[in-house]
């Protein structure tokens, strides 16, 4: 069900539509068609202005209605969904661990100061704690700025660390659950700080974006890469006004999501860039490929002594690709140019190569699109923003875990996870072998073996073989006054159709003979 | 060095100290020498204001000098602090799935009126959202308001559920660092709702904080227990007002704090209770111990029906601490009341009994006290506050991450913790071998096997043993030109100062060969 805020967000958008109609001399059906659905999303949205009447009144009384939701793009994840993601997680740390990160973690929020003047434009999507005396705060907006201040706070201790964080994020953006993009989402940073060979550390970051995508299992990807310098000096070359790099920069940025005739118009209309130097940097952006690149550039651009910097870095680059053998998933593209401002070297991009779902059509942009899931770079006058005279190179990269998720979900069934990890459930037959059942428990948990039991007094046996059925619990104990008697316990394989009544064990042994099928197993 | 607010603070309490010397008529010479401090600490401030005036300058130049730190009451946690509260957590958890708990997730923020009339007082110390336009948010106060918003919202199918969540949670309280009191700190919680057979989960409950609290080994603790309804029937013999419950409970809950003479004259001059009403609740609260209190309770209060209906439940409760063994731990305790408004029945608070430091002397109640580590109680009408006439009962406990963590660093050196897992260091003799190194290391991850190299081209072995002692790596394989050649690796054991130069194996063999040694291990 719609909540109040997004009707009136529907009313402002039927309501432009409408204009725009108008103004397009649309048929006067169409117009009255469109004016009649705006009349409706008013009248909804009056019911909820005097519900809201009626539970101010209510507040007063005893009883509140709530709003039951979460916040606009946000959500809960169930036990089913956190099974999933927390697979991504332990997957992704292993792998991080694997090439000697250490973890650090950092605040939810920020002195805002320290998140001011990074983001460029998309500072406006920052979240502000409000004002409650103190200090001025803001929810992190990724976790490289955190990084960054930890390293300048943290003087000469940490000039060299390799660090992980899986943590959450925050954007103020327009939400779209279909492309995983969430104002609250977690973000799976690693990065590299210290003064080093060059290009080593950025060959091993791509390493750990193949071993990492690859593990994941989303499916064929390809990792894109291209160079600030090799940008910078193509621009240069091209003839693009030095104080325009990054505007243009940003423009090229767009390549992945609209053609270039539209990216050419913004460059040459909204900012004013000559039409003939555009159709140069034309030339340039759709040439990606790999190793051979290198070449391809330096006679095109070998005149232009930024971006001979940038090919000589991604000759030495590719010679640890191959090394590390990752060649096979890279594409040198230089339609590459990501958004952020503090790159200063080599960047990538992840991107998924997801087919359309079968069956479907694809409706929007939004669809089968998931779009890039990593991306990185090097920055190397970060850490240098906060400490002042001191500078720490990095580079790292990140991992967008909600798209991962949604790309994992396409795949599965989520119905089917199992998202306990219970190995036990205690049953009984016949009536008042409640703490009977308790102390067996006792025994399994004192053996750090993962049991349960049914919170009843006298529960059937079918039913609680329902529950093993239903939680996918792999073995049951059964006890009954006989077997109390006979200081004996049945155990019963609940996979197995074909296991009967189950095994008779003597109280001394049961434990072992658990131990023994959870080894098996 | 102190912040231009913490320097403010300590004017606004040196301003308050003078102004309490003067009205006790201290000696002029006292009076003038914190006169002369006061003086001292404003010139400290206008230098923070001059420097401030500065940046600001500044700013509107090129660089701006910030201060860097992390918000009051919040801090950066290092590669070693990680590394311990990591085992923390994942101590926690194994125990909390071996119970058969799952995980959910939800927002770090609610919808402010979610969090509205669920914390009493404290309610001010809740963290909001600027409003930058859409709803209203708030930072979450703790993970039981979410969880029961959930259970809620979730209808039917999470009526019973047996959660786990550790997470990150926000109070704008005054730090105290030293009892571990942040004003974000992680809270790991445990809750089971649902209908079942009365005291059963809430038993379980005090069984998995045994467990966790024995496994954490954080030295001897106590659980103390109580009941809602014993304290509300013990109020009404002692003839309390009705009205009055909640408030005299409160006075009750700071018993562990402070001594009964401060609690009565809170009752009698605060609270307005008769003294011989104080007194007679004064005979009751020093009352502690086994489950014989179940019998001493049912003599005293057994004509008051609530009292009663708590302890039967409590009798009950005991004969299942029993046969789960927890009653060694138990501390039927008449003094406990717990702060939060929303509990209904059993209430739990564990205490660790932490000697204080050795060759200190106590200095304040801040020292040695680390207090509560863990609490929790049975609240049955929460749910319902969110679904109108749908109730779920439930009952749960919270373990404070930070207090913990604080016993256990006193028990440790932070310095000797390994905070990375790295197996193998990568080390050449010679020049010219990093792409060499870098394919070996390819083939230790391709392998799973943690591994590492110097991030250098050609360093010296003496630089590459001493990253392998200091980072605890335990292995180290060592190429040279004589290795490559002969088609071999060297392999030495970092941990055996009598490994002499290591072992030639061929290189077809040593992927199994170090596997082979980190099997042993």
């Amino acid at each position: 069900m719609a909540t109040a805020e997004e009707v009136k967000e529907q009313i402002n958008a039927q309501t432009a539509a409408i204009a725009a109609l108008k103004k397009a001399n649309a048929p006067k059906d169409q117009i009255q068609a469109e004016v009649k659905k705006l009349l409706d999303l008013k009248a909804q949205y009056k019911t909820f202005a005097s519900n809201n009447g009626n539970n101010q009144k209510a507040a007063t009384g005893s009883k509140k209605n709530f709003t039951l939701k979460t916040p606009k793009g946000t959500k809960d994840y169930n036990d089913k969904e956190m099974a999933v993601r927390e697979k991504i997680f332990t997957t992704i740390k292993t792998i991080f661990k694997r090439h000697g990160a250490v973890t650090i973690d950092t605040p939810v929020f920020e002195l805002k100061e320290i998140l001011m003047g990074k983001y460029g434009e998309d500072s406006k999507l920052i979240y502000d704690l409000q004002d409650q005396g103190g200090e001025l705060c803001s929810l992190r907006y990724d976790l490289t700025v955190p990084f960054a201040r930890f390293v300048a706070m943290n003087g000469s201790k940490y000039q060299n660390i390799k660090r992980y964080n899986i943590a959450k994020v925050y954007r103020r953006d327009q939400p779209s659950v279909a492309r995983g993009r969430m104002r609250e989402f977690v973000q799976c940073d690693f990065d590299i700080a210290g003064v080093y060979e060059p290009m080593v550390p950025d060959a091993e970051i791509v390493r750990i974006m193949k071993e990492t995508l690859t593990a994941l299992e989303i499916g064929d990807f390809t990792i894109k890469i291209n160079h600030r310098k090799i940008l910078d000096g193509m621009f240069e070359f091209c003839g693009v006004p030095k104080d325009k790099f990054r505007t243009i920069s940003s423009a090229v940025d767009k390549l992945d999501k609209a053609p270039w005739e539209e990216v050419r118009k913004e460059m040459i209309e909204l900012k004013g860039l000559p039409a003939e130097v555009a159709d140069k940097i034309g030339t340039f952006v759709v040439c990606k490929g790999g190793r051979e690149m290198c070449d391809f550039l330096e006679e095109k651009l070998g005149s232009n002594a930024t971006a001979m910097e940038g090919i000589n870095d991604m000759k030495l680059l590719m010679t640890y690709l191959e090394a590390f053998d990752v060649l096979d998933k890279i594409s040198f593209d230089l339609s590459l140019a990501r958004g952020l401002d503090y790159y200063t070297g080599v960047i990538y991009e992840a991107v998924a190569n997801v087919p359309p779902e079968s069956g479907k059509k694809k409706k929007s942009e939004d669809e089968g699109n998931v779009g890039s899931v990593s991306g990185g770079g090097r920055y190397d006058n970060l850490v240098g923003m906060f400490s002042g005279s001191r500078t720490v190179p990095c580079v790292g990269f990140s991992i967008g875990v909600e798209r991962i998720f949604s790309i994992l979900l396409r795949k599965m069934k989520l119905e089917e996870v199992k998202s306990n990890e219970v190995q036990v459930y205690v049953c009984s037959v016949g009536k008042g072998l409640l703490t009977e059942k308790m102390k067996i428990c006792k025994e399994l948990w004192d053996n750090e073996i993962k049991a349960e039991f049914m919170y009843k007094a006298d529960p059937k046996l079918d039913k609680q073989f329902q529950v093993c059925e239903r939680e996918k619990i792999p073995y049951a104990i059964i006890i009954g006054n006989e077997e109390i008697e006979k200081q004996v316990v049945k155990i019963k394989d609940q996979t197995n159709k074909e296991s009967g009544n189950g095994e008779v064990v003597p109280r001394s042994e049961y434990i072992q003979y658990i131990k023994n099928l959870l080894n098996q197993n």
